[in-house]
């Protein structure tokens, strides 16, 4: 592209009419989606990607773990490719565009160039990475934790849904060849749009998201061991009841998530309680509890402070029990170069932008260890996610296509 | 009986043996029972009764509801029946003495008449009630609140389990003539043993226990509706999180619960999130309330406290949500005649024994208010029960048969 050329944007209508399509497979009735990975759905998902892909002159091929790569060649094709993409599977509950914006975002930036007969130098393409949500298979991010050499293709392999099947049966049954291995092309740089699933540029009125790093986070299983008892006869100081150790831990958890700054985040998401019969002391309390934050001291001192609670209530109650580490993901910091040359185009494009952290995990994270990594994130609606009323406007997304396009022009050409 | 009689004394060896064999009618692994209402396994333990009652001499009955009567002939058999029993359903992990017991020591004393040669002037029956434990079809005491009219016989009959079974559809398919009036000859007494269900006659070496009554116990249910979010990128202060209420809820139930005296109860038996994912910030909470005091001010006291911590945290957290009011049963006062009967027969055996307020509901709450009612209760191991490790020893269920067959004597000659 030369400097005088009139600099190509983005089809917002193309990208908001596509986005409404990709919704209707697998759409929930209150609006959502449910398009959960390696279902019959996510692969008429994919399906429908590749029809548009190839459309739009493309190659596509499939990697061993399920990734879809859709590519565009480059005037030195076997230059470094420029990357970008993200993810079509969703939460059972999810919503239209987590995820499904990064990848057709990037198709977009495709058929721009292609309309604009625009070369790059460098091949560009974009990934749709298998099993970001981690809700049926339950490793988040798994495709492309594979592709960065992070998770061994057979552990991935192994993962297991409830009913049983596992990543592997469900790849076969869609036909992939499954166990050959994983090969990549060097890669310049990796490039991830996402709404931003939370409600920072909402509240200041940005539109672009300048995405530095994302946040340390981990979750841990607690389980606490008391003794089923009757609801009536047995008096409360003879009682064994993980409940009341609840009572203790809850206060001093959402205590501990404030004496860590506004930037800590504790989720309990998950309660259980066993046998659960109103009329019965429950014998086991199970409950998870998700910590993060985007300051690596104050993360350690937060989860040292979650351990603290949960054994000291342990033991001043006298029950049994344990917090289990089930996961962590350590805080990521993206590429300079990449970061910067997302606020270059932001802030040339005149866009209202900020610099942030990201919340949540995204494939960005598996990239960034082994390829320059950047994300660009647009407002969603209320910073509602992982729900089926996430929105976001319109005029947004085109923006954040447009950083996108703007970006990619400027590592690709 | 005459005064200068040897008194009949009960065969503890036989009332343990049954217990054991009706034990092993849906016996657990951990030994316990799961002999739901209404299932394949309580019509074998009813039949496996039946035998013992018919080879003892006893005519058999079932009503219109499913309960179960085992008579002995009086000598003046239209006088009022002396009554006794309880239950043979479980909770899905009972033992093998919660209702069994009171049914069993009925039978025996049957049994010990039967081999001294005594005939009483009234009819004695022992009543099996029908669905007591209210874990499978959701009414407890279901059978004996119809038999006193305090709940309709069609509003039983269309309770319905899990898999849509109607009580009418469980009762037809066992043969039992559904849909006849429920009768009931005049009643002189309903006496019940019972292991007590909690540890007071263990702490305090004693082996019977006088019921005065049943104290006044409800069930609530409270939801509390949050907004479900990613767990990353919200904001603490932004979130909408159901669990952030419940922290603050349940420290003052609990001290609410202590405020009212060592005589309160609070069971919180369920608590369960939605969509119950460990990233995403709950949508939605449930949980339940148990609450019982034999005070009724104190309990009137106790039920308005847990009302306002509820509409107090949601109003405070601006979180919607809602206390239902599930499920209550009034404290009920025993007939003073027949707790002295009680109290009498024990003092001439010579056994420790207190006087005590029943923590649970039980079938003699339904009966108290139509028939002259008294309980009977027996030391259980630890105070445990609807656990499948409940147990008792075989001197301590002896000596309340004793007790039972002696009021029953005094009451029935």
């Amino acid at each position: 592209m030369s400097q005088t050329a009139p600099a190509p944007r983005i089809n917002g209508e193309r990208l908001w009419s596509r986005l409404m399509q990709m919704g209707r497979v697998g759409a929930t009735p209150q609006g959502g989606c449910n398009r959960q990975a390696l279902t019959e759905l996510d692969f008429e998902g994919r399906r429908l990607l590749c029809q548009w892909a190839t459309t739009a002159g493309c190659s596509v091929r499939v990697d061993a773990i399920g990734n879809l790569f859709v590519r565009r060649a480059g005037s030195h094709d076997s230059l470094p490719v420029v990357l970008t993409g993200s993810h079509l599977d969703t939460q059972p509950t999810g919503g239209r565009f987590d995820g499904v914006y990064g990848v057709l975002a990037g198709l977009e930036v495709i058929e721009t160039l292609n309309e604009h007969a625009v070369t790059t130098s460098h091949p560009i393409e974009v990934a749709v990475w298998c099993n970001e949500e981690g809700c049926r298979f339950p490793v988040s991010m798994m495709g492309s934790a594979v592709w960065a050499g992070r998770l061994p293709l057979e552990a991935a392999y192994a993962l297991r849904d409830r009913d049983g099947t596992s990543v592997q049966d469900a790849l076969a049954r869609a036909q992939v060849a499954t166990g050959v291995p994983i090969t990549r092309q060097a890669v310049k740089a990796a490039l991830e749009a996402h709404i931003e699933q939370g409600p920072l540029l909402e509240r200041r009125s940005k539109i672009i998201g300048i995405v530095t790093g994302v946040q340390h986070m981990c979750r841990h299983e607690v389980t606490i061991t008391g003794q089923e008892a009757h609801a009536g006869p047995t008096p409360m100081e003879l009682r064994r009841d993980p409940i009341r150790a609840l009572a203790e831990i809850l206060p001093h958890l959402y205590a501990a998530a404030a004496a860590h700054g506004p930037d800590a985040r504790l989720t309990i998401g998950i309660v259980e309680t066993h046998p659960g019969s109103p009329n019965t002391v429950p014998g086991r309390l199970r409950f998870t509890i998700d910590l993060r934050h985007p300051d690596r001291a104050q993360y350690d001192a937060l989860r040292i402070a979650a351990d603290d609670i949960v054994t000291r209530t342990l033991s001043s109650t006298g029950l049994g029990g344990e917090i289990r580490h089930a996961w962590e993901s350590p805080g990521v910091a993206f590429d300079p170069a990449c970061v910067d040359a997302v606020r270059t185009a932001a802030a040339s494009l005149g866009y209202a932008a900020m610099e942030m952290v990201s919340g949540a995990g995204h494939d960005s994270c598996n990239t960034a260890p082994v390829v320059p990594t950047a994300m660009i994130f647009v407002p969603c609606a209320g910073g509602l996610s992982h729900n089926e009323a996430e929105d976001a406007a319109p005029a947004d997304l085109e923006a954040g296509a447009n950083v996108l396009l703007r970006t990619m022009l400027s590592l690709a050409m």
